[in-house]
């Protein structure tokens, strides 16, 4: 992985980037859709190509445990195994771990945890992460990290930190740089002095981007936001900054005005399996009594395949027998919405309107005029 | 609709046909996907089209329960609706309201039943049944029947053969030739004078085409076998014969050998969804432990979209995890598979080699060496 910048917005710290992932060229900032077991759950990769993606996210969590390393490696790496020729980044696992409830125990040499499908017993180290992810074969790959609550304590953030930093440091040591390019993962809860601590350990061990977890973990919006306030004008400008976790099109518009470059969240494709739908006028329900007979697209403004080909009545139908289809054609919809969204901001940047853009686009997102 | 018969084969009663329906020529003998609810499961039209498939079924039982036939008008009839360009056709509801258990009351009037979805009380005549099928719109309909069960005594067969004679010629008399095209439905259970009777008065009163309903419902192979021998001769030549409900690739084979032109049948969508894939060696099931590390595609001499792209291993990964990918792509092969085993039968039949196709098949079918 490259990343060069190109172009800072002048009212807003918006930056419009290029990343060189799996010999693709990607434009920042990126929105990643999520395979979390291999898979963009409803779609097909000619599907996700189409949209535009070309990177996308698998949580090593998952693979790791179904269908296991193992198969990956006789497959050739995850690449190989689900046919995917493009960009591809794995999570270091820790989220899962702590937000699954599958935590057995954490110490200073790695974390005991359970799966939460059959309950065997598992340990990862940092080391281990490595060997995971590797074995993988995404062109991206994360530090492992340990992710508190939110709503955590400074002196347990502290200790956190303590033990995800010496994790970081652990996991540079065995990386193999030739293989692929590791990300840290800044931590230190909502407490800004451990958030600046945090990116200056980790820009002194020194990777290949930065990410910030521990957020969108349940905290108020306006604490994220300040978080990225004081966190993103201290990681170092030539690096990408990804945003781990986020999000829904407000929280994408609030954290590439504070600077970040990449994204990732099941949130599109999650909501559109329950029949709801982004358009430019806010979200609705495909399930509600008040398109039973509308016959207009979605979005009457998109041209996604959704949108040229099915009415809303149609998709309601579809969606509320039960039929596959419906969650297909929903979930083209809302990933093809946040890729133009995403392409929408990286030509607003280019063109220095920025924060232009954001007014705009929230004046009538906000606005429920569908 | 239009039909014309290309060629008989030598040793069997195998046919090669055409049909000219919604502006589309299609060979037969055929096959048509089932999409019950407006949507062939899983699927968009344009995989059906990518595989070949120009006639798809729905059913006029379920579409005017979801989403009602009001609707259905209103978007322009059901091609409109789903955005289907090419062949449709729709069976009366007949089958669905004696096999749901829908049923309460048959009279010579119509069918008093209640919906399977909610218990609403309902009533269908043959002039009902014309009237909801002429608002779906389909190119070719099929008369309102009665289904009794396949272990149905001599005397009750006989009544009922009466009440659907007498409805076919109610559903002929308010049928518009210029909207549509009418099929009759023979029925008569196991009894071959009642089949014959059957087939008598329903040539007499004239239809567009002729389906052989009340099989593939219980009944024994041989017998279903042994009533298309008797049945199928003593059809007029020059209009199509449809064997309603069928079937496997075995019961294909021998229809078309005693001179079926039109199927359908949910097995080869919904075994999928179920994890059953054809392959030209036998069934397989891809939940199986077998195939955990097996990086072949499903049918190593199938050349359909997933069999290009996916490893059985990937495939069963998906499965066994509930992604939906994996019942898209199932079902894609086994609609793939079926459509190249018309596309062969129609090959043999062309060279006089039907009988040998058949034996042929079956052999490899049957060895289970995959």
């Amino acid at each position: 992985m490259k990343f060069s910048l190109i172009k800072t917005d002048s009212s807003s710290k918006a930056r419009l980037g290029r990343l060189f992932v799996h010999n693709e060229e990607i434009l920042t900032p990126v929105f990643m859709p999520v395979g979390t077991q291999g898979s963009v759950k409803t779609m097909t990769k000619e599907e996700l190509k189409d949209i535009g993606y070309k990177l996308i996210l698998s949580n090593a969590y998952h693979v790791y445990l179904k269908p296991g390393i193992e198969i990956i490696q006789k497959a050739g790496g995850l690449h190989s195994f689900m046919n995917w020729d493009m960009g591809l980044l794995t999570d270091s696992g820790g989220y899962q771990i702590f937000s699954l409830k599958s935590l057995q125990k954490v110490t200073k040499e790695g974390v005991y945890f359970s799966s939460h499908i059959d309950g065997s017993k598992h340990f990862i180290s940092p080391e281990i992460s490595m060997k995971i992810q590797e074995a993988i074969g995404a062109d991206i790959i994360m530090a492992l990290d340990e992710c508190p609550a939110s709503s955590c304590e400074y002196e347990m953030a502290k200790a956190s930190l303590k033990i995800t930093l010496h994790w970081a440091e652990r996991c540079r040591q065995v990386h193999n740089d030739e293989k692929n390019t590791l990300f840290g993962i800044i931590q230190g809860s909502l407490y800004k002095d451990l958030r600046e601590k945090s990116v200056e350990a980790l820009v002194e061990i020194g990777f290949g981007g930065y990410a910030i977890g521990g957020l969108s973990v349940g905290e108020a919006k306006n604490d994220m936001y300040e978080v990225l306030n004081y966190t993103t004008p201290i990681i170092p400008e030539n690096k990408p900054r990804y945003l781990m976790g986020v999000g829904t099109p407000e929280d994408i518009l609030e954290a590439v005005e504070r600077g970040i470059d990449m994204f990732d969240c099941i949130m599109p494709t999650r909501i559109a399996r329950n029949g709801t739908i982004y358009t430019g006028s806010g979200r609705i329900s495909i399930k509600n009594a008040e398109f039973t007979q509308d016959f207009l697209p979605l979005d009457p403004e998109c041209d996604c395949y959704t949108c040229r080909n099915y009415s809303r009545a149609y998709l309601r139908h579809l969606f509320n027998v039960g039929e596959i289809l419906a969650l297909r054609l929903n979930t083209y919809h809302n990933l093809y919405f946040i890729y133009k969204l995403m392409e929408n901001i990286q030509k607003a940047i280019k063109e220095d309107r920025f924060s232009e853009f954001k007014t705009d686009f929230f004046k009538k997102y906000f606005s429920n005029t569908i």
